[in-house]
């Protein structure tokens, strides 16, 4: 059996473009890009309460890094370095070589350099640690949201909880949307070009990870606000509703405007190739609540909020319904889209 | 039972003294001092792999970014900035915050700013990534050793190891040495000031975590030279003796320095109040290889090397004896101490 340092050596040590030690000392060494602040962001995925026991390998070295790159592009920054550090139940090669190809095809789409680590023997457990660059003065915070700013959200949020969801046979999706969800699920793509298109853009921005309803709590909650959110999805109590308010793991972004702005939105949208949809507004009130609105302006009970990881896992060692409490009837459902 | 948000507010998230942006947001910001370059590292800690279940949570807390701060120290640099995720397999209020204060009294000592985190339900595992500075070009490498060059060692290592073989029952201490055993192994301090110090004055640094030959053999194959080592602690196979040599755990600093700087490194030794010791030589040879003698020059055989996470646990959840490969006769001995 290969030791940890061959481990290490042989699938987690590649070159670098952009640093000045990567691998191989105590720590590695960077020369952060004068007039730039530093975005630091960790994520810890665990087996059974954030992927199933039996994910591919490679889907999940993706995941494990992208998950990261959508909160530097959720701050507006660029990506640029991450380390990673893994607990692995036994050293079975071909799975760490598939889960290393994983990690090296995302942090080449996103130009992160990965420049540090640590392999050790545990429950199955992937930490990464990224680091994204903005010119000083220009990251998003989720604390600049104002009465009038128009909520946009990137993409269509949802798409991975229904991929979930067939997979667990809860519901039954059909081509081409099955392919667009698992994907979604498996290969989320973070919106780094879209996070740093919007600088000076956007007033507030948040990525998707534990729902719509719950991220934009969080803008609402640091900006001390409230919103109105309407949808246009239909009224009843759908999976696919309920997937698109409260599913997770989506790592879209949800962001604020001033209303002057829209059409500069739609403009970027087109740049992009990229739907970018306005579906409600912030107000005064509260800070945190949501009024919910259907597509005519009837109030609408919202489903649970979001995802917790110590509160929604039904039994320790299996994968939660993505949190979403659909009403029985809708629990198996077919989608409605 | 507390929700992850409410942990996080409640126990992570403290003031920061040198940090534009915190807890609270997708990602941290920090401004990097300029001039300086920045050391990172990361370290994941695995209840049943790095610990023993039952270890005091406080305890847990500041080991798990004392050996992160360890990196550093060994790199040259001063600590600044961690990021914390934690796995639990429950929401242990009373654990979660004696584990935090511990987290925090570390990082008091040390000047460190907790900037992020995650939180989230799984097997016990902890992992600390680090952020320090140093002014460009200064940081100690492990690669810069060259033939002639002494070899030093800061502090006793082998302590930590031996505390555990106590707490295992495989040894039995007296005090005082019990107590100072048990505190390298429970609440290990890393040599930050030493490390600063060494700046301009060793040519290779790495800090003991695998064991001083394990760790000084990263610093020979680094810089593609050999070693004499002469110990000076008795060579009969003893228990101490061994955790001198192989015993991990102990975030001491083994160093190269020109023999010519012998007399500074001996001031530096007063002037920092901590016992630093000339070990050996660095020599022409094959990288790696490490020419062990006792304290007349007789050559002696070397205790297996160090600890691989992948090679040397006996089974899963339990912990290793570190690694010593004891003969027979001294696995039940008592410590020649």
């Amino acid at each position: 059996m290969p030791s940890e340092f061959e481990l290490i050596a042989r699938h987690f040590t590649r070159g670098t473009s952009h640093t000045l030690l990567g691998v191989g000392d105590d720590g590695a060494l960077i020369a952060p890009t004068p007039g730039c602040e530093l975005v630091i962001s960790t994520d810890m995925l665990v087996e059974g309460t954030h992927f199933l026991p039996d994910t591919d390998a490679a889907d999940l070295g993706w995941k494990a890094l992208a998950v990261n790159v959508s909160d530097i592009a959720a701050m507006g920054a660029r990506p640029r370095w991450a380390t990673l550090a893994v607990a692995l139940p036994d050293a079975d090669e071909a799975w760490i070589a598939a889960f290393a190809r994983g990690v090296f095809a995302c942090a080449g789409e996103f130009g992160i350099d990965l420049i540090g680590g640590d392999t050790t023997r545990g429950p199955r457990n992937f930490c990464v640690t990224i680091f994204g660059e903005v010119e000083s003065g220009c990251a998003l915070r989720r604390s600049g949201a104002r009465a009038g700013d128009e909520i946009w959200v990137s993409g269509r949020p949802g798409r991975a909880a229904m991929g979930l969801a067939h997979l667990q046979g809860r519901i039954r999706l059909d081509e081409p949307e099955l392919s667009d969800c698992i994907a979604a699920l498996q290969r989320p793509q973070p919106r780094v070009a879209l996070g740093l298109a919007l600088q000076g853009l956007a007033t507030a921005a948040i990525d998707v990870s534990d729902g719509l309803l719950a991220d934009l709590g969080h803008i609402l909650e640091a900006s001390g606000i409230a919103a109105q959110l309407k949808i246009a999805v239909p009224p009843a109590p759908t999976f696919a509703r309920d997937a698109w308010l409260a599913g997770g793991d989506d790592y879209e972004l949800v962001f604020t405007a001033r209303a002057t702005r829209h059409a500069d939105i739609a403009a970027l949208s087109q740049a992009l190739d990229l739907a970018l949809t306005c579906v409600g507004r912030i107000e005064d009130g509260p800070a945190g609540r949501i009024d919910l609105r259907d597509a005519e302006g009837t109030p609408m009970a919202a489903p649970r909020r979001g995802y917790d990881h110590f509160m929604s896992l039904p039994e320790a060692g299996t994968v939660s319904p993505a949190d979403m409490s659909l009403p029985p009837e809708a629990g198996t459902a077919s989608p409605d889209a």
